[in-house]
C-alpha cells in the first residue's frame, strides 16, 4: 500500500511540474511575474491583499488570483476594490496545482500585467509542496499562530523567499515570543526576509511591498 | 489524469476506512472513547488540552495522541503537565490516517482509559477527509481567524460534532462579527453545538468539558 501511494505521488507531481514549466514560459514571454502566497486559513492573506493594492498600483499593473476550495467571498472582497481578481474553486482539494493556475491565468492579459499574486487555499502544509509555476513563494504567518510553526510546519518555510509575519497590533495581548520566532525561522532558512505587518494599523506594507516590486527588475 | 487521482483516492479510502473499522471495534472492546481534535494550525488544540487536563483529570481517565508533521513540542508541552501522551509524526502529510492511529494507539492500554483525544495536524482542511475510528470529529476555530471560515471550510464543520470557538479573550481586539460567525455554522451544520473558550481566561472549559464527558456515557 505504501509503495503505491509513493509511485502515485510521484507520477501526479511530474504532470505538475510539466505545467509549471508551461506557465513559468507563458509568464516570461509576457514580462510578468507571478508570487505564490502560502499561510494557515485566516492568516489574513486577503487583507493584506486589501491593504496592498493601493500601494502596488501606484507602481505596477497587477491581478490577484484567488485559491478557494469554496465560496468566491475572497474574490469579491477584492473586486470591490477594483482590484483585478478571478476565482479559482478547488472543490475540496487542500491546494492549488499548477494546471488549474495554468487555465486561470488565460482571465487575465498578461501582456498588460507586471505581477500576478496568487492567493493560495489557507493551508499551511499542502500548497508548498505544488510548484504552480511562481517565480517565488510567500509566507504568511500570523503572530496569532504562535512563534513555533516554522518548525511545526518547516517545508513551506523552506520553500519561501520572504515571510510576512501578520496581525502583529495584536502581539500587546499575545504570549508571543518574537525572539524565538525569528530563531525558528533562521533554523529553517537563514536568509529569509522577514516583513513585520500590521495590514490593520497599516504599518510594515511599504517593506513588504519594496521588497515585492525589486522581484521583476531582478527577472526582466 | 484525473481519472487516475480519483481512483486512486478511493483506494486510499477504502484502505483507511477497514483500519477505521479495527479501531472503533478495539475501543468498544476497551469500553474507551476517541475524539478526533481538528483546527488549523495555532487555532489554539494543544493550549486547549493543557488547560482541559485538570478537569478531566478529576472525571475519568484519559490519554492523548499528538499528530505532528515534524517535531514532538506538542507532546513535551503535554507531558511536562503529566498528561499521559503519544506523539504520532505524519513525516511530511498532512493529516493522520487511520493505519497510523491504530498503532499508535498500542502504546496506550486502552482497559484503564475512558476517552483518548487525538490532537490531528494542524490543518483545517484534509483531516477532516479521514475517519480514523473516532467516535467524533471536534472543530476548533480561534475568533483570530475571522467569522467566514465554516463557509470557506465547510467539511470540517459538516463533519463535527462540536465546535470550540477559541481566543475569545482576543475579541475586544478584533473585527469579529460573532453572530455572522454562529449564522454561518448554522448553515453547514444546524445543530451543532458551540462553546466559545478563552484558555488564557479559562473560560468556558467547564460547558464543553461537560459535553465532552457526556459522550462516553452515551456509547457505553
Amino acid at each position: 500500500m505504501s509503495n503505491l501511494e509513493i509511485k502515485v505521488y510521484r507520477d501526479l507531481m511530474g504532470e505538475n511540474e510539466k505545467w509549471a514549466v508551461k506557465t513559468r514560459q507563458l509568464l516570461a514571454e509576457n514580462n510578468c511575474v507571478m508570487f505564490n502566497l502560502i499561510g494557515g486559513p485566516g492568516c489574513g492573506k486577503t487583507t493584506l491583499l486589501e491593504k496592498m493594492a493601493g500601494w502596488l498600483e501606484k507602481n505596477l499593473h497587477f491581478a490577484v488570483l484567488e485559491g478557494d476550495i469554496e465560496t468566491t467571498r475572497d474574490a469579491e472582497r477584492l473586486a470591490a476594490l477594483k482590484i483585478p481578481v478571478s476565482q479559482l474553486l478547488t472543490g475540496g482539494a487542500c491546494h492549488l496545482e499548477a494546471k488549474m493556475v495554468h487555465y486561470a491565468l488565460a482571465d487575465f492579459d498578461l501582456e498588460k500585467l507586471d505581477i500576478v499574486i496568487v492567493e493560495n487555499v489557507g493551508n499551511l502544509v499542502c500548497p508548498a509542496e505544488f510548484d504552480i509555476g511562481e517565480k517565488a513563494k510567500i509566507a504568511v504567518l500570523s503572530v496569532t499562530e504562535g512563534e513555533e510553526k516554522p518548525l511545526k510546519y518547516p517545508l513551506l518555510f523552506r520553500e519561501a523567499a520572504a515571510l510576512v509575519l501578520t496581525k502583529t497590533d495584536l502581539l500587546p495581548h499575545l504570549n508571543f515570543n518574537n525572539e524565538a520566532c525569528l530563531e525558528n525561522v533562521r533554523r529553517i532558512n537563514a536568509n529569509l526576509p522577514i516583513f513585520p505587518v500590521s495590514a490593520a494599523q497599516e504599518t510594515g506594507l511599504t517593506e513588504f511591498i519594496a521588497w515585492l516590486i525589486k522581484q521583476p527588475t531582478e527577472l526582466k
